[in-house]
Formats: C-alpha cells, structure tokens, sequence
C-alpha cells in the first residue's frame, strides 16, 4: 500500500469507540441542561472575518482560518480584498450575533445552549488539535445572581451525569480583581496588565508574579500582592475580612459568596473562593468561575458574567453570563477511566455465500426486534479468525443459519481467543 | 436597535424548535443504525485543497470554500500559493480519506455512519443552503449484494423510526444504463455524455432528452432511446425483456431484481424499477437507488455501489456501497407536520426578586426530580403577559413559593392566553 494519507495537519479522525463515547457523554450533558429549561440553538460554522477580527477573543483573533472570497475575477493584491469569511474560534462570538440577529424570536431571559466544532490555527501540539468541541450554555438578558447560580447548578449536575469524579468550583469577581488591584495601589489604567500577570500565578507562584509585576514599577503594590499571593501559596485559608487589601470591593464578594453558599447548599457542590483567578477573558465585568478536577490538573470548564458584549453589537444593553464545558478534557479524563459504554448484547450473524438475501434480512430484523445490536456478515473461510476479529471490535455473541433459522446466540469470549 | 446583523451569505441560524427536531430525528436514525451494527466516525470539516480539487465531485468541485494557508508572510502572486485547504463539500471524499488512513484499526467489512455540515458556495436559493446536514452510511470492503441489502433496509428502517410517511425504493445500475446507451448504438466513449443528458428525463420529458440526443449525432440511436423513454412516460409497466434494447446487461438487471425482491420481501419496502435513473454521479459502478416520498416531489435520499473510488486513494482495491439520506429534506417535510416534539411536562418556576438562590436550587431540583423540564424565571412585573410568553414558548404549567414551598402545578393554556 502506498504511505497512507493524514488528516490536516493538527487536525484527526474520530475511530468509532471515541465517537461512541463523545456521543453518550454529549447526550447526557444536552438532557442535563434541556430539563433546565435551556434551549440548543446552531449557527453557521463560518461568520463574517470583520466580526471574528474585531471580536473580544484576545490572541484567538490572531489564529483564525480564513476563507477566500468566491468568484474572485483577478488575483487580488492585498488579503483584505481576498478574505471575507472565517472559521469560528469559539461559540459566544456567534452566539452574540445570533442574539442580535434573532432576539425577537426568542424567550427572554434566553437559556441558550450551543455545542459544535470550533477552529484555531494553533501551533499542532500533543493533546491540543485545531478543530475541537466546545459545549456552552449561557443565560442573555438576566442580570440577577439567579442566573449565576443556575448555571453553575446546572453545569454541575451534567458533570455529574457524565461521572466525571469531584470536582470544586472556584469563584472569583472581576471587580474584586480590579478594586484588589486599585486598592495596593496602581492606577486603574495598570489593571488589566497587571491581572494578565497574576493569570499566571498557577504556573509561575508568587514570586513569578512580584518579579513580572517589578515590571510596573511601584515596587509597594507588588510587595503588597505578594503577600496575598504567599498565605494562598502556603495553603492557609484567606479570610477576605482580614486578608484582603482594604479597599477590595465588598459587594462584589458578597455576590460570589452568595452564589457559593446557594450552589454548595442545594446542590452540594463544593465551591471556593480563589481571589487569583482571571481567566484571561477580557471581557468578563462580574462572577467567574472555574470547574477544578479533584485528580486531574488543570480545569475542566469555566465562564463567567460579561454584561457588555451583546449591546456591543446589538445596539441593546443585554446581560449575558456563560459557562463553558471543557469537552475534550472530559472526553480525556472518561477515555482514561475506560468507561463501559457498552451495554446490550451485539450479536454477528454469519450467512454463507449464496444465502437468499431476503432470509438474511428477515432474520436479522428479528434478532433486532428483541432490542440487540446485529451485524450481518459473509461467514468467511477461516471462522476462528473471524469469530476474534469479531470479539476485538466489541461484538458479545454470534449465530449462522441452520435449516434457514438461526441457531441459539453463542457468546464470543474474549480470554478464549 | 441599529439594524440587525445576518448569518454569512447563504447559511442560516437553526432556532430552538429547529435544532430540538432535528436532534430528535438525528437520534431516531443513529439509533436504528447502530441496531445494524454500523459505526459511527467523523472526520475534520476540512481536508486538503487537492485531494477536495482533484476529487470525483463534478460541479462540487468548483463551487468550494477555500482556506487561506496560515503564515504567510508575503501576500502571494496566485491562489495556487495562497490556499491548503478546504471545506468539504460532501462526506463521502473524507471517508475515502480516513478509510485509507485508518483501515487497519477497523472491523472489515467497515460498516460507517457519519453525519455533519458540508459546505457548497452555491447561489443562494429557497431552501438550498451553503452550509446543510447530510447522514451518510456506507459499507466499504464487501463486494457482495448482501452490502446493497442491508443499506437499503437499514435507510428504510431509519425513515420509518421517523415517521415520514410512504416511500418507494428506486433501483437501476450503472452497467445497464451503459449497455443500454451502447446497446441503441452509442459508442462506449459517448456513454458518460449521454447519460448526463438521460439525468434530466424527469425535467425535460423523452421529447426534451430526444432533442438534446440529437446533437451527438446517431439519430436512430436517439430515436430508440426516446421509444423507451416514451413507454416509462405513459406510465405503462416496463417489461425489461420486451422494452430494453436487446444487449442490455441482463446480469445487472438480475442484481437489482435481487435486491429489489429482498428488499420487498424482508422488510415490506416497496420498490420499483427504474432504468432512467442515473444520479449523476459518474462515480458509480454498479447498483444505484433513489428514495422517492409517496407526497412530496423529489428524492429524500440516494445511494450506490463505487468500487473504484477508495482504491484510487488508498492503492488497495475496495468494493464500497453507500447511502445518503437527504436530512434536510426530512426535516422540511416533518417540519411541515407540526410533529409533536414535546412529550414530557415542561414547567416554569417564578420566583420573587430576593428569594434565596439556594431555596430556588433546591426546589427545582426537586421539581425535576419527578422526570419535568423546570425553568426558573425571576417573576415579572406583568404576570399575565409573562405567563402567556411561557405558554408560546412551550411551557405547559407553572408554579410559584408559597411559604418557601411551591404551588401545585397550575397548567398554561394556549386557548386561555
């Protein structure tokens, strides 16, 4: 055989046992959220290249796919001329224009849930492919706590659903971020540098974090956050009260509180504070959250409230808050567990050559009818070898044809091959 | 409100109601699928430029979404340069491409199921869309009619979970529609052409197709073809024995008269001979069939044998049968039935600003304990115009705290609003 050809580069094929998995886990997760009363919508996979340019997606922005122009007469002499389309790098981008495009159809609050391929030209790297999943639900037009909490009520219990192991949500608040900031000192126009830095606090600890913020200058608000940064290093519990820089934003504490204490009441979530995190969006303005694995590092979901993007674009003031499953983290995580996704009888009927093809259908439709799976298959000539081809791809039990019906369903044991 | 954005040109947004119907069918399809033993793969929404360019898609081919190549430095002279990839314009090109890539890690004869958007820079028009759903299965490695068979009784069976009505199977193949054409008097190298022209009997009539004959010379030839073609108008029974032109392929005939009768016999389906019938696609080599709805015009699906196609790509010979089901056709026609898609009680839980968050967790957990859709709302100032949005969307009771407790269920009647 000649070399075998590849997917794209960064890109891969999905075998059937990882397509088997995704969809049980996708349907779990859809039923979740459908019983919230959350409502699947779909957009294009392709939108507008001003729109995706332009949007608030940080360095995604920069790693679009782009698509020609069609029926380009002559070749043009610029890319602005030649690109009109891009592949979508996530799922709130359209989402904001579908809301701005169709909000009149729409109940209100409106409880969306979105899951589709996504797309970034990323460098290939091991785990991370250039066409993923991503699995959203937002609520566009409610601007009380209510929304905060059934987002994270609801994205938990899908969790769940997928029996993912525990979890802990982390909460943070944007302006505590920013008031935290303010409060040891730098200018408001310093802030959002200075919380890209302190995003990165997990990888570098706090002396990371004090060494990139020298970098400001007023070396007394670094010092300032370095010490918050150590008593979380080091594990002690932050007591906001006494902890945190006098001048942090109250009430936005107690709305992450309160969301915290609904959540873990009733629906006994563990939750917890963590002041440190940002969640690189730019464009969040209240609660973030961010689903943590109790075994495996890293997060497996996360989102927040950002109440200023769909007017942006829609001319109308809407508040929006999302929360975002990690699919392909999840995927991982339950492909580790091997979970049994298996769970009726697959039986393999072998019919020989010349067989009337109607007795194969008949058959087979009633072998069906008792709710089994049943492939139908020339028997081949070597039928040991078949039979453990057969066990391989997952297949429990198989019978032929005797006197034109099917003999009783032998099983296929695995150990025995 | 500025005025509201669209989706790209040509695509569409999918509404609630949409998506929640197409799910359902969707499900209702991989459902019977999988009972036959097939399997589901995806494949990237992308493939390479060439491999889509130099395809066996005919007029797709020049109608694709072209991605710019990442990392350009240098805004290059030609689009030969400028492009790597593309969007795929059907499923069958990745399947070719994956089963070259994976072959080894899958159960032979490769039962496949793959369903997602392909992509067509088409003109926009009613009801076509440049993004659009296609279900595809196929069986690749086996040569045996047993192949055709099965396809045709799984796509029956899928229809049939739903719903959609009477419809007849419509079979011809390839080698009778090629001896046919030389059989009347056309040369071997005029088949392609002139089956091209047959394609369009059922627009143009036998007059139309006699016409257009006639510019490739050999009336006589013409004359025979529109003598049959005349026959199949009047509605009168083909007898193939009497009406073909003697030197018909008659052993084609026999394999589509097996399939036909198997068909027929095993699972009920009604099938028709039809030797007009070409599909267009030059691709195929044997057995070819088209699903005609009992109502409405037009085929809800097609399919047949291509045993050349993967072997081009993979250098290894692979007999391959393959069906389509046209989904978004489906769906127009279930759409056009209002199907009941809503089965379970669906509630809305109002709340009064203030409430604790976690009362309101806990009580529609509750709620949905009992197997309801509940969505929380806070309530509206206007709670008859907010009750009658519910009901539009849906909703079919609703409940409220009463001492921290909620209501019984009060229903929500679309008559009453």
């Amino acid at each position: 055989m000649s070399q075998r050809p590849s997917p794209p580069r960064g890109m891969r094929d999905l075998l059937p046992a990882e397509v088997a998995l995704r969809r049980t886990l996708l349907n779990r997760i859809l039923d979740v959220y459908g019983r919230f009363g959350f409502e699947q919508i779909e957009t294009p996979l392709v939108e507008e290249i001003e729109r995706l340019s332009n949007s608030d997606g940080g360095e995604n922005t920069t790693i679009l796919f782009k698509i020609l122009r069609r029926g380009l007469t002559e070749w043009p002499t610029s890319e602005g001329e030649s690109v009109d389309l891009g592949l979508r790098y996530d799922l709130t981008v359209p989402l904001a224009r579908f809301f701005a495009t169709n909000s009149n159809q729409l109940l209100l609050p409106f409880k969306s849930i979105q899951t589709g391929p996504v797309f970034r030209a990323e460098r290939p790297q091991k785990g991370r492919y250039r066409q993923f999943t991503q699995c959203d639900i937002d609520i566009l037009g409610e601007a009380s706590l209510g929304a905060e909490v059934e987002l994270v009520t609801a994205t938990s219990e899908a969790l769940r659903a997928c029996e993912v192991g525990e979890f802990t949500i982390r909460l943070n608040h944007r302006r505590i971020l920013e008031s935290m900031v303010t409060a040891v000192g730098y200018e408001p126009s310093q802030a959002a540098a200075v919380l890209i830095v302190l995003d990165k606090f997990d990888k570098i600890g706090a002396a990371g974090v004090h060494e990139q913020l020298l970098a400001f200058g007023n070396s007394s608000a670094a010092t300032a956050l370095r010490a918050l940064l150590e008593r979380i290093e080091s594990g002690d519990a932050v007591d906001p009260g006494r902890d945190l820089p006098a001048g942090t934003d109250l009430d936005a504490l107690e709305e992450i509180q309160r969301i915290g204490n609904a959540v873990a009441t009733a629906a006994g979530v563990k939750t917890e504070l963590d002041f440190t995190l940002v969640r690189g969006m730019g464009y969040y303005t209240g609660a973030i959250f961010e689903i943590q694995h109790d075994e495996f590092k890293g997060s497996i979901g996360g989102g927040g409230r950002y109440d200023r993007m769909i007017g942006k674009l829609s001319g109308v003031d809407t508040p929006a808050v999302g929360f975002s499953i990690g699919f392909e983290r999840l995927v991982h995580i339950l492909e580790s567990r091997a979970i049994e996704a298996t769970t009726s009888d697959r039986i393999a009927f072998l019919y020989p050559q010349g067989t009337d093809l109607a007795v194969v259908a008949r058959v087979a439709a009633a072998l069906r009818a008792e709710g089994v799976v049943v492939r139908t298959d020339l028997a081949a000539k070597n039928r040991k070898a078949q039979l453990s081809r057969l066990t391989d791809a997952g297949f429990t039990h198989w019978v032929e044809l005797r006197d034109g019906n099917p003999t009783a369903a032998q099983p296929l044991q695995k150990d025995s091959q």
